[in-house]
C-alpha cells in the first residue's frame, strides 16, 4: 500500500527489526519482543543487537547496528533513557527506518525529560526515522508474528486473529482491551499503543489501519488528541473505505480530565471538541470496553445498513419489552410487521404474537419449522435490515440443533442482512454460530447497541457530501477587538444579518430609520464616553411611533447631557426591536488542536443550566447547520413544537454556517466570537444577531 | 418465619409436594420437576398423583389427591386448561395450601381464559389456598433441593447456591438471568416467577424473600405491577431488615409499553409510577440483567457505607481516567487524598501518582510491598468506603500471587470497607479472589456502577424516617368539578395558597383590594355568564395604582354590559399580581395501582419539551417534597443559579405535602388535581396557585 500514512509501514510491518541491548532472558523488557517473535515464527530478519554477546535466545547477536549484515526496516530501543539519543542517532546514521521506543523517563516525568524528549525526537526526525513512543508498549501484529512489545499479556495466551485493528494512546489499557476481545474469541491481529506520542500519534496508526486492507474496522482508544490533520485525514480516509470507527474517549469529566492531566503527558483538546470531530465522521464514542468490543466485534459482519430497523424474533415476551424499550433509547427504528404478514402467521399460531417481537410461542416445540416460516416472514415481510434473536439457555437446550438448523436456513436464503442472537451459551457452541454467520451475544441489551451501531455507520457512510460551506469575502481583523457595531458590520460582509439600526445625527434621521424598520424600535445614546448607557437611562425600548420617536431624541440627549455635561454626543442609534423570536447563541472558539470550532444553543437557562449545546470544526455548509441546530435536545422550540410558530431555521441555519466560514476567513488570529443572542424569527422572518463580540489575539 | 408474608412458605418453602399427573418421562413438563427433585435430594416427601401408575421414577404414585397418607403443603399442576378447575376444587378439599400451576391457556390467551382464570382463583381462595401462575414457570430452591418447575435449563447445570433471590414475572427472563448468574458463580439458590398472577404476585414474593433469613439481596424483574398493597409492604419489609433490591422494570419506552401489551396478560402501571415507587423504597433500577447481577453480586458483601466514596488505585492512568469519568456519571464521590498522604506517597516514590486514582508506577516491581504502602494509605489516609484496584491482565501474570497477597494484607486490617477489583482472570482464579473477599468485576466501568449502587443502598437504609406528612382538615369534594375559586377554598383549607384575591362588588371594594394585596393587581370580570373573560376584554392586567383600579372597575362592567347585556354581573375580582416568581407546576392523578401520585416540574418548556419530572406517593412530608424539588434537572432555576434570586423552595415544598395530604384526605373520588402555574417568589416571599383545577370522578 502506498498513500497518506504509508510512512508507517517499516514500522507497524517490517520486513526486517532489530533489537537493541537484546537479552538472553525472555522474561526481561529486551528480551521479550525476540522470545515472542521466535515462538510465533516471525518471517522477517530479526537482528539482537548485544555487544557483550555472540548469540541471544538461539539467535546470531550483533555487536553493534554498524555490524548489521542490513538495515533493518525498525530498531527496538529498550535501553536507558541516558542513552536513548545516542542509540537514535546511531540508528538514523544506518538508515534504519523507524523506531520502537519502550524506555520511559521523558516528557511522562518531568521539564527535562520532556526537553531530553524533544531533542531526541528531532534527531529522528533529522533522519526522516519515525518514532513510536517513549514510554510505549510498542506494537505487535499477529498475523505476521511481529511482537515490537514487552506487554507481559502474552503469558496468557496469543491473540486471536481476526480483522480489528487497535490503537490506543495507553499501554495498559490497550493490552486490556486486546486481552478481552482474546478471551471473548474476537479476532484483533493488530495493536499499536502509542505511550508519549513524541512523533507518531494515535491519528495518523488509525490511518495506517485504514489504509491496511487486512483490516476491517478500527478500535481506538484515546485520552486526547494532540495533533488535528493526521487524525482528520485518518478518519477521512477510513469513511472513505467504509471501516468503521469506535473510539473510547476518556477525560470526558471534569474529574476525569483532572486525573489525565496527572497521568502521562498532557492532554490536549476539549473533550466536547473531540466528540464534534467523532460525530463529523461517524466516529462512535464507546462507553467502555465492552460496547467497543460488542461494536467492533459486529461491524466484522460488514453489514451497514444506511436505514437501519430491527426485527426481533423471541422466546420471551419480557425479553421483547426489553428490547424494545433500550431500540427506543438509541433509537433504532423497530417497525411493526405489516399487517397481512401477521395476518397469515396469527393463520398458523393463534396466540402468537406477530406484531414486532414476534414471538412463535411454545408451538415450536411442536413444530420446529415455525422457527423459519416465522423469521423469513420477517425477513420477507418486515424487510428488517437488523435481525435479533433471544433465545437465551434454549441454545443450551436439546431443541437447540434443530432450531439452529432453521435459522441458518433463512440467514443462506437471505444474506446481505446482519443477523444476531442473544443466546447463553458455552463458548464452543459461541464460535459455532460465528462461523454460521450469526453475530453472538449474551446480553440481549448489548446486542441492541451493537445492531444500533452498525446503522449509524451505514448513514455516516452514506451520507451525502453535503453543502459547501458558503464562499464569504476576505476579512481584515481589526488590530484589536471590534467594537460591537464594528464587529456587526465585519459579520454582514459574510453575510450574517444584525437586527438593523442606524446611527442618527438628529430627530429626523432617527424617525427616518424607524419608520424604514417598522416599529416598535429600541434607542440607545451615542457616545464614545458612555459605557454604561443603561445606567443613565440612555436606553428606551418600545418607542412605537415617531412622535414617540421624536420625544425619545430630545429625551436621550438630555439625560446624557445632565449626567454627563462633559461627553462627546454622536446621537442617537435606533435598531429595530425584535419581537416574537426564539433567543440562540451562536459562537466560535479558537480549539488549540482542531482551530475555529462553532458552537450553537438556545439562549438562557438552555446554555447556563442545562449545557445544551453542540460543537462542530468550521467551516461547514447550511445543511450540516441545520443538522447541528435540530441536534440539541431543545430543537422542539425551534420546530413549532406544542403550538408554537416554527422559527426561521433555514435562515438560522444560513446564519451558523455563514459564520463557520467567516471564522475560518479571519485567519488564525480569530480568538472567539459571541453572538448573543440572535433571534430566530419566525418561518420566513429571518435570524438576526442582536450582540456580536469579536476577540482578537495577536 | 412468621409474619406478613409467611402464608407463602406453604409454596416457596414446602415440607412435602405433590405433583399432579406426574410423568413416568423426566423430559416431560410433569415428570421434570420429579426428576430434577430425585437428582438433587429434596427432603421432604414428594407424592406423584398419577391414576395409571403405582409407581413413577422410582416413587410410589397415588391414583388421586385423596389417597394422599398426608396433606402436602403444595401441589404441582400441569393438567390440561380444561380440567385445572376441577383439580383446584379438588386440592382444595383436601386441604392443600398451594398451588404451583403450570398450565397456560388462561388470561394471557383471550377473554374466556380470562373468565376461567378469575373463576379458579375464586375457587382457591373459599379454600384458603394460594396460587402461583397460572402460566408460570414455577419457584425453585437449590439449598432445599426444591424444584416446582419444568425450566430445561438445568440441562445445562444447577444453581449455584448463594444469598440472592430472584423475583420474576416471566419465565423466560428468569430463567436467563439465574442461567447468566450461574454461568458467573454468582450464587442465587432461589427463584420465583409469577407468570399471570392470578393470585401470588411478585410484589408478595418479594416480601417473601426479605423475611427469609437465608436470603440477604433481592434482585426482581417485572413488567407491570398489579397490586400495591403487597408491593409496598414488601418494599417496606426489605428496606427495614436492610436487604437491597435491585430491579428490572421493562416497559419505560413507549415501544416497550406497546410490546408488553401484546405479551402475556395486561399490563397495569405506569412506569413512571413504578419509578416512583422505587425511588422511595432505594430500589436500585438496573438497566440490564448484567447490571443487575453485577450490583446484586455487590451487595452480597453486605457493605452499604451511607456516604459513599472511592480510592481507586490503577496500574493504568488511562483506566485512572475512565474511572474517573464514570464515577463522575453516576455521581459517587472520589475525594483526592489528604495533602500530606499525597507527599508521603511521593517521597516513596518520586513519580508516582498520589491523588487518586492511585498509581504506584512500575517501582512496583522492583518492591512488590508499595502495593501494600499504597492502598494501605487509601483506606487510612484517604479514608475511601470503597476501594477499587484496576489490575487488569497483571492479574494473569507471574507477579500476581505476591500482588494478591499484599492486597489481601490491607483488606484482613481493614475490615468494614468495600474492596473490588477489576481484573482479567480465569474463572478458578477468580473464585479463589472472592473467596479472599474481593467482588471481582472485569469491566472497570461495571465495578463502578456496582459501587455506587451500595452508597445508594447504604442511604436509603440510613434515611431519616422524614417528617411526617403534614395533617389536613378532613376534604368533603363537591358533587361534581369545582370551579377554580372554589377549588382555590378547597385547597386553602390544607394550607395550599392561591394568589390573593378578592371578588369585588364595587370600585370601592376593589381599591380596598388592591391596597391590602400591593400594586400591580389584575382585575377579571366577574359572572357566571361570561366563560371566556378575555375574548370580551374582562381581564386587565399591570394594574398599578388606585385611579386605575376605579378606571378599570368601570371599564370592565362597561365593556361586559356591551358584549352580553343579558349577563348576570357580580362585580369585579382583583387578585395580586405576581412578578418575580419561578413557575412551578404541582399535580395529582390517581394511579389505578397506586392511588393518588404527585408531581413537581417547572412550568413551561421544562415540562412540556424536557419533560424534566419527578413523581411520588401520596402523603409525604415537606422533607421529602424539597427532595422532590432538588432532584429535577431544572432546579439550578430555583436555588439561585447563575445570579438568579433564590426562590423560596421552603414554602414550595410545604405546598407539595400538603397538596399530597390533601389528596389523600380527599379520597378515592379524587381523579386529578393541576396547579398550573404556580408561582414559588424569591425566597421568604412564599408561592401560590394562580390557576387549580380538581377533577371529581364518582
Amino acid at each position: 500500500m502506498s498513500s497518506r500514512f504509508s510512512g508507517l509501514t517499516p514500522l507497524l510491518a517490517p520486513r526486517s527489526v532489530a533489537v537493541l541491548g537484546a537479552s538472553s532472558d525472555p522474561t526481561r523488557i529486551s528480551g521479550r519482543p525476540i522470545a515472542y517473535m521466535l515462538a510465533q515464527g516471525f518471517q522477517g530478519a530479526l537482528y539482537p543487537i548485544n555487544p557483550n554477546r555472540t548469540e541471544v535466545q538461539g539467535l546470531k547477536a550483533y555487536a553493534s547496528i554498524a555490524d548489521l549484515p542490513e538495515t533493518p526496516d525498525v530498531a527496538i530501543v529498550a535501553v536507558a533513557a541516558e542513552v536513548a539519543a545516542p542509540a537514535v542517532e546511531e540508528l538514523g546514521k544506518r538508515g534504519v527506518k523507524a523506531i520502537v521506543m519502550f524506555t520511559a523517563g521523558f516528557a511522562e516525568m518531568d521539564e527535562s525529560g520532556e526537553a531530553a524528549q524533544a531533542k531526541m525526537v528531532a534527531t529522528a526526525r533529522s533522519y526522516g526515522m519515525r518514532l513510536l513512543g517513549p514510554n510505549c508498549l510498542g506494537v505487535f501484529d499477529a498475523r505476521r508474528s511481529y511482537y515490537a512489545t514487552f506487554s507481559s499479556s502474552f503469558d496468557s495466551g496469543w491473540p486471536v486473529p481476526g480483522r480489528i485493528g487497535i490503537a490506543s494512546q495507553s499501554g495498559a489499557y490497550g493490552t486490556h482491551l486486546y486481552t478481552l476481545a482474546r478471551n471473548r474469541g474476537i479476532g484483533a491481529s493488530l495493536c499499536v499503543m502509542t505511550g508519549n506520542e513524541a512523533d507518531v500519534t494515535v491519528g495518523e496508526c488509525i490511518g495506517w489501519l485504514a489504509e491496511n486492507p487486512e483490516v476491517d474496522v478500527i478500535a481506538v482508544y484515546a485520552e486526547g488528541i494532540r495533533e488535528a490533520p493526521g487524525l482528520i485525514a485518518a478518519l477521512e480516509t477510513a469513511r472513505a473505505a467504509k471501516k468503521p470507527i469506535v473510539m473510547q474517549k476518556v477525560g470526558r469529566s471534569e474529574l476525569g480530565t483532572k486525573a489525565a492531566k496527572s497521568h502521562t503527558a498532557s492532554i490536549a483538546g476539549d473533550d466536547a471538541v473531540t466528540e464534534a470531530i467523532m460525530n463529523e465522521f461517524g466516529v462512535y464514542r464507546a462507553r467502555n470496553s465492552e460496547e467497543m468490543l460488542d461494536i467492533a466485534h459486529t461491524a466484522t459482519r460488514k453489514i451497514y445498513p444506511v436505514r437501519n430497523t430491527l426485527g426481533v424474533i423471541t422466546v420471551s415476551g419480557g425479553a421483547g419489552v426489553l428490547i424494545s424499550d433500550v431500540a427506543e433509547t438509541v433509537n433504532l427504528s423497530m417497525p411493526e410487521m405489516p399487517l397481512d404478514a401477521q395476518k397469515k402467521l396469527r393463520d398458523l399460531v393463534p396466540f402468537c404474537a406477530p406484531r414486532n417481537p414476534v414471538d412463535a410461542t411454545a408451538q415450536v416445540s411442536n413444530d420446529v419449522t415455525l422457527v423459519k416460516t416465522f423469521t423469513e416472514s420477517m425477513v420477507r415481510d418486515g424487510g428488517y435490515t437488523s435481525v435479533l434473536g433471544f433465545f437465551s439457555m434454549t441454545a443450551s437446550s436439546r431443541r437447540w440443533p434443530s432450531i439452529r438448523e432453521q435459522l441458518n436456513a433463512v440467514m443462506t436464503e437471505n444474506p446481505g442482512r446482519l443477523y444476531a442472537l442473544s443466546v447463553i451459551i458455552p463458548p464452543a457452541g459461541r464460535d459455532e454460530l460465528e462461523a454460521d454467520g450469526w453475530v453472538v451475544h449474551e446480553d440481549p441489551t448489548r446486542a441492541v447497541v451493537a445492531i444500533d451501531a452498525m446503522g449509524r455507520f451505514g448513514a455516516a457512510f452514506a451520507a451525502a457530501q453535503g453543502a459547501p460551506p458558503p464562499t464569504v469575502p476576505a476579512v481584515t481583523l481589526p488590530a484589536k477587538n471590534p467594537s460591537e457595531a464594528e464587529a456587526k458590520r465585519l459579520l454582514a460582509t459574510a453575510g450574517i444579518a444584525s437586527a438593523p439600526e442606524a446611527e442618527c445625527a438628529t430627530a429626523d434621521q432617527a424617525v427616518a430609520a424607524a419608520e424604514r424598520f417598522g416599529y416598535p424600535v429600541v434607542m440607545k445614546i451615542l457616545s464614545p464616553d458612555i459605557v454604561h448607557k443603561s445606567e443613565i437611562g440612555g436606553v428606551l425600548l418600545d418607542v412605537s411611533d415617531a412622535a414617540s420617536v421624536r420625544d425619545g431624541y430630545a429625551l436621550l440627549l438630555e439625560r446624557a447631557k445632565s449626567a454627563a455635561p462633559t461627553a462627546k454626543i454622536d446621537g442617537v442609534l435606533v435598531a429595530k426591536q425584535l419581537k416574537g423570536g426564539v433567543e440562540c447563541i451562536l459562537g466560535i472558539h479558537r480549539d488549540p488542536v482542531f482551530g475555529p470550532m462553532a458552537m450553537f444553543g438556545l439562549g438562557g437557562i438552555f446554555v447556563e443550566i442545562l449545557k445544551d449545546v453542540v460543537f462542530r470544526r468550521c467551516p461547514f455548509g447550511a445543511d450540516v447547520a441545520e443538522d447541528m441546530i435540530r441536534s440539541i435536545k431543545g430543537a422542539p422550540l425551534l420546530l413549532g413544537a406544542r403550538g408554537r410558530k416554527k422559527a426561521d431555521v433555514k435562515a438560522l441555519a444560513e446564519t451558523l454556517s455563514r459564520l463557520s466560514a467567516f471564522a475560518v476567513a479571519a485567519g488564525p488570529r480569530l480568538q472567539s466570537i459571541d453572538l448573543n443572542p440572535v433571534f430566530a424569527m419566525p418561518e420566513g422572518d429571518g435570524a438576526f444577531a442582536v450582540d456580536a463580540v469579536i476577540e482578537v489575539g495577536d
